[in-house]
């Protein structure tokens, strides 16, 4: 592609080495990693390679805690419902306003279904109140569901902390990790607490369509697709070969690149933050600027739509967005409104999301765009009018 | 790979060509089709003219009737608990005794849920009786799920007649297409009684982890996974972008393939199984051979061991599998046992599924190693003695 992305939260490039080891398993070895011959054993080893690697990246030294799944969304429908469904006698969930939607319309399907949510709020700085989350525990709860880190504002979760608070109730605690892998540590090992945790492939470039669930030894959960005895039982159907076998080299890569890369990473989204502020009146800055993901911000530009600001962006080979890729871009984010903003703001709010690829001279770039767009331009001023008409 | 390939009910080779037209969807081309930039909607564009492809090969004209999935397994068990969540008063299923894993092992879970099940029994050939189809229907009776083709056999019911006895008696059927797709003729305009169909791409030559349910427009059905509102709310979750354009690829060279393919591909099994039925004493083909796919045939070789000769076949370089690729070597296949097979001529009983990529050459060299392999090599002949060992 030409232009400059930055929009790694939606998606990131599949890399090159992630290609290269999957491109034979599209090609020459493409036997059914169950096949009882030579062809399918050879596959099967290298898929249990993935494993290995994904569990490294986790910290787990248990690669079976690893089930592969069709994604981030996969995964936490499996975790949720698979969970619940293995604890019939507890109907309380515990998760918070600002989850992704995967977490959050699974929440609204099992509130149909008799079970009783809690959602908890969060601070101006999208910051949970723990006291809040210790309230929230009651004998019937049998699962707390939190994110890592936010998938629009970068913001992180305490999960150790929230560890501690679940630990010895008998609750279960499921992560959505899927904006966290490869940009916060992981170490499932120490983090005892943690039951469940779901992951995609294709937010650290592995391609799209491939996640995986951590299972926790001694969990038990329902599976959600049923059918062969892949996954020891915990999830049928076919593997997806090639795709596993490129998360697992991205989790590799992801491991080895990973100081490094997120001490370079943070320093171009602060230096593209301090840009952003310095050279656009009216800037601000969404969610805790201590604990974020290093790639992520999230930029109110008050009084200017999103909308079209992201599009005189990609007039110039900008990409970014303004939140969640499949959230309409003229609803307000559940995120940013959860955290006190009005939805004027909320609807003025860009997301920038950065990778391995982008350089000084991308940040370079779009500081000096986005304050010539803003400054000369006539982006559409937003008010509650122009807001009411969508 | 090296060697003759005749795993092909199992999984299939990537065609060259969907390869080449998923590359740079793997590579360039990598942008979230839900972002709203012009690099995701270049990348929706292509998402759609995959969901074209593949509706064409199914001969419907509404591609909004395509939902992607991650492989056959999610179609069926979105098209059974989806369908059954969207009917909650009926609380009976029909299906068959020789149904794939993930149908029976869906049912299995429904009936300790409070679902009855009926299991119509096959004949010696494999074929339903369709009475027993007529006479199990009855007012609680939710769907009907039967396969299309026999994916250990080949066997194809007649979907078209199980059409008729379903109509009008406000019955959902759903039909397991995983094996007839691309070898046998699908009109979904013409069969309007279908109303949900299950298929995976990598049983025609598209990658494995990408399949889709076919879901008749008016039909109501609740998604398995919940998430985002991508494939018109019916399946959350980004995009295995690369995957579907493949699919879709496969789907389009299936469509163009077709006729000539089937008829290659049936000469070649038709001169594979007489070849074995000369050369071998004791072979037996099972299934109908009026009404079967035109790649596979399933021959029991009696009183030899089917792991046994697999491997001594293997060791020639020829792929062939005993049933269902995740089914233990060593447990009797349920669909030979529902046509009254002994458990002994079942575990003597070989799959061979043929493909595009296989030649004379391949046939002539199986039928001369195959010969030689029973004549002259002690494979162990099964009895009641060895096989209870297992």
């Amino acid at each position: 592609m030409n232009g400059i992305y930055l929009d790694n939260n939606a998606t990131t490039k599949v890399d090159e080495k992630v290609f290269l080891a999957m491109r034979q398993y599209l090609t020459c070895h493409f036997a059914h990693p169950s096949s009882p011959h030579l062809l399918g054993a050879k596959v099967r080893q290298k898929l249990e390679e993935a494993r290995d690697l994904v569990a490294v990246l986790l910290g787990t030294t248990h690669p079976d805690e690893i089930v592969f799944t069709s994604g981030g969304t996969e995964s936490i429908n499996t975790a949720i419902q698979g969970a619940l469904a293995a604890l019939p006698s507890r109907r309380h969930i515990v998760t918070t306003k600002v989850e992704h939607a995967s977490v959050l319309n699974v929440c609204r399907y099992l509130a149909t279904q008799g079970y009783r949510i809690t959602y908890l709020s969060v601070d101006g700085q999208g910051r949970l109140d723990l006291d809040e989350l210790r309230k929230s525990l009651r004998e019937e709860t049998a699962l707390v569901s939190v994110m890592w880190a936010n998938n629009e504002t970068g913001v992180v979760f305490p999960i150790e902390e929230i560890g501690e608070i679940v630990k010895g109730q008998g609750v279960l605690l499921h992560v959505d990790a899927v904006q966290a892998v490869g940009r916060v540590p992981i170490n499932l090992r120490r983090l005892a607490e943690i039951d469940l945790l779901s992951l995609s492939g294709h937010k650290f470039h592995a391609p799209k369509g491939v996640g995986a669930l951590f299972v926790r030894r001694g969990v038990r959960l329902h599976p959600l697709i049923l059918g062969g005895p892949q996954e020891r039982n915990r999830r049928g159907g076919t593997e997806n070969v090639a795709s596993i076998i490129g998360m697992g080299k991205a989790a590799e890569l992801a491991s080895i690149y990973f100081a490094d890369e997120n001490t370079r990473v943070r320093g171009l989204r602060d230096k593209l933050e301090k840009g952003l502020l310095q050279q656009i009146p009216h800037a601000i800055v969404n969610g805790s600027r201590e604990a974020r993901i290093p790639n992520t911000t999230n930029v109110t530009f008050r009084r200017l739509m999103a909308c079209k600001l992201l599009k005189s962006m990609a007039d110039e080979g900008i990409y970014a967005s303004s939140g969640a890729a499949s959230t309409e871009v003229k609803t307000p984010s559940h995120v940013l409104l959860a955290m006190g903003l009005t939805e004027q703001d909320a609807l003025s709010s860009v997301r920038f999301g950065l990778s391995r690829y982008n350089t000084e001279e991308d940040v370079d770039y779009t500081v000096g765009r986005l304050a010539r767009i803003v400054g000369h331009t006539q982006i559409g001023v937003a008010s509650a009018e122009t807001i009411a008409m969508h």
